[in-house]
C-alpha cells in the first residue's frame, strides 16, 4: 500500500489524458452529427469564423504578453541558481494549457451550436444531448489540461534535486501563466460580448421592433460570436484558473509537513490536492451519463443529478482517498492535524460552495422575492428598476459572506491553513461536470439564436428556449462555487504568500498595512469602472456602425440586402483587444511594485482586495442575473396588480434597461474580479522569494 | 504661562459659548428680514410645520432609543463601581445635544429660506447674506454645542479624582449619543428626502409636462421639507458626531501621555484638540464675515474666500498653538515625538480634505471630463448614463483612497497614533465655517422652490438658483472633508478601541479576523441596500397617493384646487421613521454581538467595515453627484456631435433616470456610511472596558 502511495504521482497524468480522451470521443460524435439546412451552417459558419477571428488576434495580443513576463520571471533569478529560468517554463506551460482550454472549449461549442438548433427539430432530448456534450468537451478539456500540466511538471521538478518548497514555488509559476491568461480572456472576452450584446440591444431602438437575433441587426452576428468567446473560451480559462490555483495554494501549504518537519508524512499533504482532483475527473466523466431529459420533462432534473450526484460521488470517494493518503494524526506548530479534520474541511468546502449557489439561485431566479420585487418596481419605470436592482444585488452579498466567513473560521479549526485550501479544493473538484453544466448554457442561448436568424419553426426555438432558461439557474450555481472558491484560493495563496516571503503577522493598526488594506480595497472599483467603461465605448461604436449600415446599405431595413456581420464582429475583436490591456496590465504590476516597496503593504493590499474584490464580484454578478431574470419575467406575462404586462408594455421598457446595466455588471466586470484577487495572490506568491 | 496651559481648559467652554451666541445675534437679525407676499409667507410656514412635524416624530422615537441605551449603559457597570451610570449622562448628554443642533440649525434654514426668496427680489447680495447667515447660524450651534458639552463634561470628570483614561472612557458616551442620534437623523432625515424628491419627480410623470416644484404637486411641500430634514437637520447632526469623535478620538489617544508614563507632560495632549477646536471657533466667526457678493458677480469667490482663508488662519494659529502647549519633543514606546511632528499631522489632514473635496469637484462638476462624459452617454438612453455614472462613481474611489492611505502612513510617520487622530482633526477644526457652507446649499435650494411655488418673476429664481449651482460644488467639497475625516476619526478610534481593549496586535492572517474583515465589508453594502430599499418603498407610496390626490380632487390638476401636501408630508415621515429603525439598530447592535463573541473578530470587523464604507460612501456620493449634475449641464442646452440637446429632449429624460438613481445614492445611503462606520467604532470604543 505505501508503495502504491509513494508511486501515485505517477498514475495522476493518466487521469488528465482519461479526460481528453473523453472529450476526444465527444467531439467525434458531435462532428458526426447534421448541421441542418444550408442557411443555418452558413450562419454558424459565420459565428465560429468570428470566434475564431477573435482568438487569433487576442491571442496574438497575449504572445506577447506571455513572452514579456516569462522573460522577466527568467531573468529575475529566483532560485539564484541556474536553474531559476525554469519558472518560465512553467508559466509558459500554465499560459499555453489555459489557453488551450479556451480554445478547445470554444471550437465544441461553435460546432455543438447549429447542432443542437438541428436536433431541436427532432425534440427536447437529442438537442440536450449534444448541448450538455459540447458543454463536456470543455469541462473536461480544462480538467484534462489542468491536471497534466501540473502532474507532469511536478514529477519533473521533484526529480530535480530541489526541497519541496522550491519545487512548489516554481510550480508556482504555472498558475501564474493560467490566471494571466484567464484575467485577459475574462476582460477581453466580456468586454467583447457585452459590447456586442448592448450594442446589438440599443440597434433595436433604431429600427422600432427589430427583435432579437434578428438577421437583419448587423451587430447579431457579433452578438452570438461574444457568447461563445466570453461565455465560453472566457468562462474555461477562468475555471482553468481557479482549479490551478485552488491545487497549487494546497501543495504550497502542504509542503511544511516534510519528513524533516513531520515524521509521519514525506509529500502525502502536497500530492493529496492532485489525487482528489483526478478522481474528481473520473466521477465527473460518470456524473456526464446521469444527463438526460425526455421529451416534455425538465432538463433540470437532469442536470441536477449530474451536479449533485458527482457531488454526493466525491464526498464519498473524498473520505477513503483522506483516510487512505493522510496519516491518523500529526503535530506540527502545536496544533493537532488528523485525516478526519482534513476529510471535514473538504465538506465544509463542498457545503458552503452548494450554499452560496443555492442563495444566488435565491436572489436571481424568476421564482423567488428579490426579481419579483425588481419586475414590480418596473411599473415606476427605469429609475425605480435600477434602484431595486443595486439594492437585491447589494443586500445579496450578506449571507454569502457570512458562509464564507464561517468557512475560512470552520475550515481553519479542523486543519489550520491547510484547511482552508483543501475547502476550496472540495467547491472544485467536480469542476468537470460543472464546467460542462455551465458551458451548455452559452451553447444553447447560440443554438435559440440559429434558430431565429435562420427563420425556423416556433417549437424548436421554444425548446432552446427551455434549454436557455434552465442554463441561467444552473449558472448562478456555478458562480456561486466560482465566488466561494476564489474566496477560499485567495485566501489559500494569501497564506502561501506569507509563509514565502517570510511573514509571520499581518498587523492591521500598522499604517501601512492598514493603507494597503485601504487601496487594495479600491482596487476592484478602480478595475470594475474601467471594465465597464469599455464596454460602454465599443457598445457606442456598435451602435454608430450599425446605424451607418442601415443608411448606406439599401435593401438592408427591407430584409433584401445582408448585413455586413463581419465590420461589427471586427469592432467588437478590436474594441475588446485594445481596453482589455490596462485592466489586465494593472493587476500584474500593482503587486510587483507594492511589493517592493513593502511586503507587508502587499499582505494588506491583499487582504484588502480579496475582501472587497469578492463583494463587488457578488454584488455585480447578482444585480445582473437579477436585472436579467426580471426582464424575463416580463416577457413571460407578469400580472402586477391585476394589470398584465408583457413584451413591448412600458414595465418591459424599464426592464430592459436594467438588464443593459447589468450586462457589464454580471458578464465583464463581476466575473473579472474572481480572476482578479487571484491573480494579484499569485503575483505575489511568484515574486516572494525575491521581496523577503 | 505654564500657569495659562493648565487652566486653559476652563476657558474652552466660554468658546462653545462665544459660537451659540454669534449664532443667536444671526437669529435674531433674520427674524426681523422681511417674508415677502401672504402667498409666500403660507407656502413657507407648511415647509416648517412639516419640518418640525417630521422632527418631532422623529424625536419621539429617538427619545425611546436614547433611553433603552442609556439604561443599558448605566447597567452594564463599566468602571465597576458606583459612579459607572455617569457614562449614561454624557451618552444623553450627547445624543440631546445632537438632536438640538439638528433641530437649531433646521430652525433656522426655515426662517431663512423664504427671506432669502425675498430678498433675491432685491438682488444677489442680500440673498447671499440671508442664506449664508442661515447657514451659519447652523454651523455654529454645531461647533458651539460640541465643544461646550465636552469641555464641561470633561471639566467636570477631571474633578471625580479618576485617572485619565477612565475619564476619557466616560467621556466617549457622549460621542457615542452623538453619532448614535446622527445615523438616525441621517437615515432617516435621507429617507425623508429622497422620498419626496423621487416620488415628486414621478409625480411629475402623471401629468404631462409638470414642472418641478409646481404648486400643483401636492408632493412639492415634502419635497421641501425634504430639504430641511435631510440635507440641513440630517447634516448637522452628521458633522456635529465628526466633530466630536475627531476630538474624542484625539483625546484618547492623548491620554496615553500621562505624567506618569512621559515627565515632559500633563493633560496637554488630552486637551490640545479641545483648543485647536475652540481656535476654528473663533476664526470661523471672523471668516463669515469674508463671505460677501456683489450683483452680477460670482458667489462662489466669496465662499471660497471664507473657506479658505479660514483654513489658512487655521495653519497658522495650530503653529503656534501646538508649539505653546506641547513641549519640543518627547519619548513614548520608542517614539519620539515633537510638537512640529504633530503640526505636520495636522497640516497633513487639512491638505488631504481639501485635495479630497477637490477631487470630488473634478469627478462631479459639470466643467469636467466625467460629467460630460456621462452627459454624452445620454444620447444612447437611460442605460448608458446609468453605465456611465456608475463607472465615474467607481473611478472616483481611486485617488481619495490613495491620498487616505498616503495621509494614514504620513501622519503616523510624524507623530504614530496620535498624529493620525490629530490628522483627523486638523480637517475638521474648520468645521463652523464648512458648515456654513454646506446648509447654506439648501436653504437656497428651498428659496428657489418658494419663488417657483409663489410664482414669482423669472429673475428671483435665476438668482437663487444662481446660488444653488454654487451649493452643488461647495458641497462637494464638504463631503471630501466628510469622508476624509471619517477615515481617519475611524482609525484613530480604532486605534482608541485597540488601546482600551488592550489588544496589541490584530494578525490578518488569523481566520477569525479575516472573518471579521469580510463581514465587516458586507455590512456598507447590507446597509446601502436597507437604505436604497427604504427610498424605493416610501417613493412607491408617494407616487400613489399623489394619483390619488389627482384623481380624487376636483380642479387639482387645472389648479384652481389645492393639494393636500399633509398627506403627503405624511407618508414620507412614517416611512421615514419606520425604515430608519432596521438600519441604526444594527449599526449599534453588531458590534456589541461580535464584540462579546470576540474581541479580535470585532477588530477585524472595523477594519473591513472602515475600509468598505470609505469606498461605499465615496462611490455612491460622486455617482449621485455626477448623474445630478450630468443633468444639469443637459439642462442648461448642451452641444453633442452639433445637436443641441435641452430639457424635455431624449438625453435630458435619460439624465433624469440617472440623478432619480442618483438620489438615495448621495442623499441617503452614501453619507449615511459615514456616520456607520464612525458609530460601529464609537460603540466598539464604549464596550472596550467590558470585552477587554
Amino acid at each position: 500500500m505505501q508503495l502504491f502511495i509513494d508511486n501515485i504521482i505517477y498514475f495522476i497524468p493518466l487521469l488528465g489524458l482519461a479526460a481528453l480522451f473523453f472529450s476526444y470521443t465527444k467531439n467525434v460524435w458531435i462532428t458526426k452529427q447534421s448541421t441542418g439546412s444550408e442557411k443555418m451552417t452558413k450562419i454558424s459558419q459565420h459565428i465560429r469564423d468570428g470566434a475564431i477571428a477573435f482568438l487569433k488576434t487576442e491571442y496574438k495580443v497575449l504572445l506577447w504578453v506571455v513572452v514579456i513576463i516569462a522573460i522577466l520571471l527568467a531573468y529575475s533569478n529566483f532560485g539564484n541558481d541556474e536553474s531559476s529560468w525554469l519558472i518560465s517554463v512553467s508559466f509558459i506551460m500554465g499560459a499555453f494549457c489555459s489557453g488551450l482550454a479556451g480554445f478547445l472549449g470554444m471550437m465544441a461549442a461553435t460546432k455543438a451550436n447549429v447542432r443542437t438548433t438541428e436536433a431541436a427539430k427532432r425534440g427536447l432530448g437529442p438537442a440536450l444531448e449534444i448541448a450538455f456534450s459540447g458543454g463536456s468537451i470543455m469541462g473536461m478539456n480544462v480538467v484534462g489540461l489542468g491536471i497534466l500540466g501540473l502532474s507532469t511538471l511536478f514529477i519533473v521538478y521533484s526529480n530535480m534535486d530541489w526541497d519541496v518548497t522550491r519545487v512548489i514555488n516554481v510550480l508556482s509559476g504555472f498558475s501564474l501563466g493560467a490566471s494571466s491568461v484567464a484575467l485577459f480572456a475574462r476582460v477581453g472576452g466580456g468586454i467583447y460580448t457585452k459590447a456586442a450584446d448592448v450594442g446589438a440591444d440599443l440597434a433595436g431602438k433604431v429600427i422600432e421592433g427589430l427583435p432579437e437575433d434578428d438577421h437583419r441587426n448587423p451587430a447579431t452576428i457579433a452578438d452570438n460570436v461574444g457568447d461563445n468567446v466570453g461565455d465560453v473560451a472566457g468562462m474555461g480559462a477562468d475555471l482553468f484558473e481557479s482549479y490551478v490555483g485552488a491545487i497549487i495554494g494546497t501543495m504550497v501549504l502542504g509542503a511544511v509537513f516534510t519528513s524533516s518537519q513531520v515524521p509521519e508524512l514525506n509529500l502525502e499533504a502536497v500530492i493529496l490536492p492532485l489525487v482528489l482532483a483526478g478522481a474528481g475527473i473520473i466521477l465527473s466523466i460518470i456524473g456526464t451519463y446521469f444527463v438526460k431529459v425526455k421529451e416534455g420533462g425538465n432538463p433540470q432534473k437532469g442536470l441536477n443529478l449530474g451536479e449533485f450526484g458527482t457531488a454526493g460521488m466525491m464526498v464519498v470517494a473524498s473520505y477513503f482517498i483522506i483516510k487512505t493518503i493522510l496519516p491518523e494524526s500529526w503535530m506540527y506548530n502545536d496544533f493537532e492535524y488528523t485525516s478526519l479534520g482534513v476529510f471535514y474541511s473538504t465538506l465544509i468546502g463542498l457545503a458552503a460552495g452548494t450554499l452560496i449557489g443555492l442563495i444566488t439561485e435565491y436572489y436571481t431566479g424568476t421564482e423567488y422575492k428579490p426579481v419579483h420585487n425588481i419586475a414590480y418596481q418596473s411599473v415606476t419605470g427605469s429609475a425605480t428598476t435600477i434602484i431595486a436592482g443595486l439594492g437585491v444585488g447589494m443586500s445579496s452579498t450578506a449571507f454569502p459572506v457570512i458562509i464564507i466567513a464561517a468557512s475560512i473560521i470552520g475550515a481553519f479549526e479542523f486543519a489550520n491553513l491547510y484547511g482552508i485550501a483543501i475547502a476550496a479544493l472540495g467547491m472544485l473538484s467536480t469542476t468537470g461536470i460543472q464546467l460542462a453544466v455551465d458551458a451548455y448554457g452559452p451553447i444553447s442561448d447560440n443554438a435559440g439564436g440559429i434558430a431565429e436568424m435562420a427563420e425556423l419553426p416556433k417549437e424548436v426555438r421554444e425548446r432552446t428556449d427551455k434549454l436557455d432558461a434552465v442554463g441561467n439557474t444552473t449558472a448562478a450555481i456555478g458562480k456561486g462555487f466560482a465566488i466561494g472558491s476564489a474566496a477560499l484560493t485567495a485566501l489559500a495563496l494569501f497564506s502561501a504568500y506569507m509563509q514565502q516571503a517570510e511573514i509571520s503577522i499581518i498587523d492591521i493598526s500598522k499604517p501601512i498595512i492598514m493603507g494597503g488594506l485601504f487601496i487594495g480595497a479600491m482596487l476592484p472599483f478602480l478595475f470594475s469602472s474601467m471594465a465597464m467603461g469599455a464596454v460602454g465605448r465599443a457598445a457606442k461604436k456598435m451602435i454608430i456602425e450599425v446605424e451607418r449600415q442601415f443608411r448606406e446599405i439599401p435593401g438592408l431595413r427591407e430584409g433584401t440586402a445582408e448585413a455586413e456581420y463581419s465590420k461589427c464582429v471586427e469592432i467588437s475583436t478590436n474594441a475588446a483587444i485594445k481596453e482589455m490591456i490596462l485592466p489586465g496590465l494593472m493587476a500584474i504590476s500593482v503587486p510587483v511594485i507594492v511589493g517592493f516597496a513593502s511586503k507587508e503593504m502587499l499582505a494588506g493590499l491583499l487582504a484588502g482586495v480579496t475582501t472587497s474584490g469578492v463583494l463587488m464580484a457578488i454584488f455585480q454578478s447578482n444585480a445582473g442575473g437579477a436585472w436579467d431574470n426580471a426582464k424575463k419575467l416580463i416577457e413571460g406575462n407578469l400580472n402586477i396588480d391585476g394589470i398584465i404586462y408583457g413584451k413591448g408594455s412600458e414595465p418591459h421598457k424599464a426592464s430592459v434597461v436594467g438588464d443593459t446595466v447589468g450586462d457589464p455588471f454580471k458578464d465583464t466586470s463581476g466575473p473579472s474580479l474572481n480572476i482578479l484577487i487571484k491573480l494579484m495572490s499569485v503575483v505575489s506568491l511568484v515574486i516572494a522569494p525575491l521581496i523577503k
